[in-house]
């Protein structure tokens, strides 16, 4: 059976699949990254878990396919100061790879995957225009327009958490002030709500967090809101909105078929879709508005690896490239 | 000598001309385009025009670029509730021309076509990535991707005047609030400056618009400037603001390799992009400061008639089309 290999390389975890051209997740494996040892020990472990379940299944993948989080440039995957994997500054993955693994090696960055794979496996198989928002402690996007990745001038495309949502807003990590991902991140919303919070206000919330504010995360805040204490889930309103002003920025710059939304924050769209929906709708130009649905990624926590996936197997077909760059 | 017509069509005035495959203005003319006269005889004036200066130079075109305002899809050409040629709407002016004159036509908007015309003749040779942003009675952008017209999923892409700058700002004409063209256009910076105008703080400016509020236009504000009344000139400098921050919301959405910028409001650039550039640096993350050139157009009003000649060029020469669209 044909194959290849796929890797999700996190800060803390690497995710490693095999992944046959339909999509079909062969065997997978999880390793820790354990990114203070190094890369070359992260990498060689990394080979050592792709030859483990090829041994396992019996099948000897064609080509590796290496979604990463951060600054990171395709298809070479060289890292440039990634935070979650400190000391990793200039680390070509792809050929760092190779040279543990006799396989061809591509890498790309975690948000393109992810709408490689929505857009391959998932729900963006009808749209070959449109953008999928990775909504957790950062904001970031990948970009597809008819059918090809943008990958920007600097390999910087995508930066969607730093659309500028109020001049006035806070400052923000990227040294700017006012950007959605200051307003509508998972830490920000953390803040927001920790500020505000009260143990009279929040008896059900104090109850999940133990009393101790610093605790209270965006998934202790849906938590709350599913458990019947509406003014917790207002806070991921609160954001949501934000985060539709951002995304009708994007939409009326870019005319997208649609927005697929994944990470860790958007397992509160339950909550969250609504508002965002009613104020991405107040910000769309008259021609867009109705014309672009914000659905939940499907894939999941698999999207960058099925992406990944994708990319490897769009490489040894010598098909289009996802991308000229 | 081999060359192709291109038009511009205003809401005023069509200007045309034949332009070889270099991008040279053989001839040129201009007609008035009488809009409530409807789209049959200002067509019907366009072919004239054409066949006029066809004649004159001996020169037969072998197709034709057209570039128009407002909601309209390439390649038909079809007009969308056009807010500068009433009673147009649904009318497709490719077929629509090519019935007056027996030539190929294709249409764009202005923005797309100015991109594609900085791109193949102006300042724009050595981007393949980069947007064109129209700064005049409102705010318009084409956007190129790796050598591409970017159209958008609904022919809607580019409407960069509709980037959500200020959550809690002005009503915008399209029926959002604190979108960047309802801060920064012309309407807007005349409106600010009328608001605040009196002919005690602006002597300069008041002998220009002869003591009258409703005469100040960006163009009486610049003259003022220019005249050392920097105060009627810190209006121009407060809207470039605004689009400075836009246009890092763009830049860091799109990763692009520059910004042209055109239109009328972009004379005052003289003043406005030094602040223009100081928010749009700000507001960038990490790996893009320093790298996005915001320059002015060298085709200036050309810009869109030399698209539209470069529009019709490559559709015969049966190149890659700008857009797969």
């Amino acid at each position: 059976m044909d194959a290849v290999a796929a890797v999700d390389l996190g800060g803390t975890h690497m995710r490693i699949a095999l992944v046959s051209r339909e999509g079909d997740i062969l065997a997978r494996t999880g390793l820790p990254t354990l990114p203070l040892q190094g890369p070359a020990s992260a990498l060689e472990r990394m080979a050592q878990g792709i030859q483990h379940i090829s041994r396992g299944t019996g099948v000897r993948p064609r080509g590796v396919g290496l979604s990463s989080a951060g600054p990171i440039h395709y298809p070479e995957g060289t890292l440039t100061h990634p935070p979650n994997l400190p000391g990793w500054d200039g680390v070509a993955l792809a050929s760092a790879l190779a040279h543990h693994i006799a396989l061809p090696v591509w890498a790309d960055n975690d948000a393109n995957l992810a709408a490689l794979g929505e857009h391959t496996y998932g729900i963006a198989q009808e749209w070959d225009t449109f953008a999928f928002i990775i909504w957790g402690t950062g904001i970031g996007g990948g970009l597809m327009v008819e059918g090809r990745l943008v990958r920007g001038a600097h390999g910087w495309s995508g930066e969607v958490g730093h659309i500028v949502v109020d001049a006035c807003g806070p400052p923000c990590g990227c040294g700017g002030q006012g950007c959605v991902e200051a307003l509508a991140a998972g830490p920000a919303i953390a803040r927001v709500a920790r500020a505000r919070f009260s143990p009279h206000l929040f008896p059900v919330l104090a109850h999940i967090v133990q009393g101790e504010p610093q605790r209270i995360t965006p998934e202790a805040l849906e938590e709350a809101d599913l458990l019947g204490e509406r003014p917790a889930g207002a806070f991921l309103e609160e954001a949501s909105r934000w985060l539709g002003m951002a995304l009708a920025s994007l939409a009326n710059t870019l005319d997208v078929q649609g927005i697929v939304i994944g990470g860790g924050v958007s397992h509160a769209l339950h909550r969250a879709l609504g508002p965002l929906r009613r104020v991405l709708e107040r910000h769309l130009i008259g021609g867009l508005k109705g014309k672009v649905p914000i659905l939940p990624s499907v894939l999941g926590d698999d999207a960058g690896l099925l992406g990944a996936a994708r990319l490897a197997w769009e490489h040894l077909e010598g098909k289009g490239l996802p991308s000229g760059r």
